[in-house]
């Protein structure tokens, strides 16, 4: 990928972002009324449509030889990662969108032939753009960010939902209990994105999770990676990028740490 | 307490908090270096002392026969409820505040003879303000906010730490993973004030702790009763105002289900 075009998509897509996002906040105007909540599971379904239907649009138009993985799935059928990849959730943390209309996020990960080029994060509500450029660093409003230091579970605050410490199907829970016991506490926000946003920022100082999907994760591993921090699936292995993943990330010397005294009993 | 004088109180007690939050916001800029998270925890330690004696100074000159109760000691000695007591958490989420700088919160609740009168949850970083005055409903930055309606577990957010969801020596944690199962989700932010605010506000459906003090629940119990939710301990009892207490508090209808169908297996 060119200089050239690269600074091109960037401005084009934050500024397709903070369109997005108007949008979104616009609608909530329009349906701030005593019946919101009845009706708001039709409108995320229908925001979401029509937001991703939005970013195809535009991007089709200004780079036709891009092609796009959405959640929703109105972009091209992709079986591989040839070529310049968006992979666009236009809302993650659909309950908080319902509940909470704060907590949700517009996550897009521009990828090159399987190479994280470009990353945004969008808290709408807060009005919060997390970016990251490869080999340029990672930017909250414009602002760059430190890199991640190392730390260590004792001095950590662990992003994980409680799903993964009760018992599930997915998981020998145990293995993490010592999770919350051993770190400054845990915190569960509802949306990957976000989650992810917040360990690149260091907000977190880990988040883990045991299935997203491309379009939940496309844009914090490169904000993650370009921070500093570490992103492999609960096993260490590599996350695939076309696939449904369990993820942990976080700060060197943490996962290290996660991965050899609570992770290495996994089967 | 005469109307004059609880409009007085509401808007001095307004522009302090939002002074406060000025405070908090400078230090941030003035700490705002590479080495910021190593001085954090001193840095939480003068700020907490610094607010609260901000606030004592000025309740004590405004209001001369008022009694605060203060975390950070600096109050009255406090062992009856009389008379017009301001209880003040001038950090809620100190965690919260040394790793995010964000997701933490000002609290105070005025309460005149053990009844909430006034209650206040500033979220400084968002600059979210959520008020509540006794028979005058629940604001957030001056805007009025619905009561809230009844729900049902099968449709909640349940805020919950993990903590209470795993083996821990306070309770049986047994008795709440149907939370985790039969819940829309769990959510964790790390300040009890801000989760209160947010029960309040309905971003949250209920809130469940073990163990919080005076100044952690007194404004967010006024804000939760003032929109239509209730608060009791964990068994279904009155908070008491001046002690430690479990909390559990939200919606109607899913506060009686939860008390009835997962809490009532309690010793």
């Amino acid at each position: 990928m060119e200089t050239m075009d690269y600074n091109q998509i960037k401005q084009r897509a934050e500024a397709w972002i903070k369109e997005a996002g108007n949008m979104i906040k616009d609608s909530f105007d329009r349906e701030r009324t005593i019946t919101y909540k009845s009706h708001a599971a039709d409108l995320v379904t229908e925001m979401d449509k029509s937001i991703e239907r939005y970013f195809i649009r535009h991007i089709n138009h200004e780079f036709p030889d891009h092609r796009v993985l959405g959640e929703e799935g109105y972009g091209d059928n992709i079986t591989d990662a040839s070529g310049v990849l968006w992979i666009i959730d236009p809302i993650d943390g659909t309950t908080n969108f319902i509940h909470q209309q704060c907590n949700f996020a517009v996550s897009i990960g521009i990828y090159f032939n399987g190479i994280g080029m470009l990353g945004f994060i969008y808290d709408v509500a807060k009005d919060e753009l997390f970016t990251a450029e490869k080999n340029n660093g990672v930017y909250l409003n414009g602002q760059k960010l430190p890199m991640l230091q190392k730390t260590v579970l004792e001095e950590c605050v662990f992003g994980i939902n409680a799903t993964w410490l009760t018992p599930n199907r997915r998981f020998d829970h145990t293995l993490l209990l010592p999770v919350v016991k051993r770190s400054r506490g845990t915190r569960s926000y509802g949306s990957a994105a976000l989650e992810m946003a917040y360990v690149a920022a260091g907000r977190l100082d880990a988040y883990l999770t045991m299935r997203l999907s491309p379009w939940d994760f496309a844009a914090g591993k490169i904000l993650i990676e370009e921070a500093g921090g570490i992103v492999t699936t609960v096993y260490g292995d590599e996350i695939s990028l076309l696939e449904q993943n369990s993820v942990f990330c976080g700060k060197p010397g943490l996962h290290e740490q996660v991965m050899k005294e609570l992770l290495s009993g996994q089967k």
